[in-house]
């Protein structure tokens, strides 16, 4: 079945878009109706579908994680062991943990039926530049 | 592929149970092996595969969310920017990132292979009625 | 299409790894091109793709799990009333609903694609040994 890879260039903690990139494998494909899937991976960031409409959201979103899971340093994370790559390196595994590393959207009409406001995001954990690998699979 | 939606309406924060609905859908396309994907169309209300036995668990994960994602006019979410549509509006986008937009289980022998506990609920993050569309498509 | 189930025994909260058990059933399907999804049956515990080559990233995730959602005997999770069985009861269907019930990963050439440090696991959220029942689907 149809099956591509993407790779987003990403610069620092946050939300990156690529609802367009996914769409325009949906439509090259011309299925009408399935199922794309999509994969990440890595372990240091992760997919989002969250509102593409006022940018506050995303950063809201950001500063959200940051604050539930703070750079190792922070006092309230002593008790991290895992240190190799940094204060960011274990809060990024965290917050993958806590969001997905595969989503799943149904084909309608040779179309993703995301709503109106759902964008795809990959979330990016890390504070320093990454090449982040994507799969998209398209299901019948 | 086999394709419907499901409208749910919601009248508050919650979990609302759709297995039947779900069910139903795959028994009629009599699918023998195949898997279910359900997915939500919105940013602000989610999906949980849930204990579906005691009521109270639904109650103390609703409980859990609202303290971890308080409204914004509480002082520990001082630093939220996105406050369009009240103070439940970026908790929603939150609890909704912390938790999945898509599902997929697996059918076997015509159903669901769904544990003897488990439950499909659409859970709503914000306080006002809200007509949700899910969408569920089966694969082969 | 292809299904199987896998049983892992648990021995308290943690991760097991699963990986080669699910790459050994996408060998034996021999499917060149597919989409592999791992469903759990169970509400007390999840799914997490998370990185395999330092176990304490795996030690983390589990204290900071226990940090965010703790036993119900800490005065912190006061409110909790579903108790019937233990006070690790109510923080294992939270954890579980911050974590996920079902992973999808594309197949390609015969194998999961998998980045280099991805490992498949069951988080076992429950404290007393647990058998735990796992469905594995490959879609086209």
């Amino acid at each position: 079945m149809p099956q591509t890879s993407l790779t987003i260039e990403t610069s620092g903690q946050g939300l990156y878009e690529f609802t367009e990139d996914a769409a325009r494998f949906v439509r090259n494909e011309a299925m009408n109706e399935g199922l794309l899937t999509v994969f990440v991976r890595h372990t240091s960031c992760s997919l989002l579908i969250q509102e593409n409409a006022d940018p506050d959201v995303q950063r809201d979103l950001k500063a959200y994680f940051s604050r539930i899971a703070p750079p190792a340093n922070d006092p309230s994370m002593d008790y991290l062991v895992h240190r190799l790559e940094g204060p960011d390196d274990m809060p990024a595994h965290i917050k993958s943990a806590l969001t997905q590393v595969s989503v799943s959207i149904p084909v309608f009409d040779g179309r993703m039926v995301l709503g109106t406001w759902q964008g795809i995001y990959l979330f990016e954990h890390r504070d320093r530049p990454h090449r982040r690998e994507l799969v998209l699979h398209l299901s019948p």
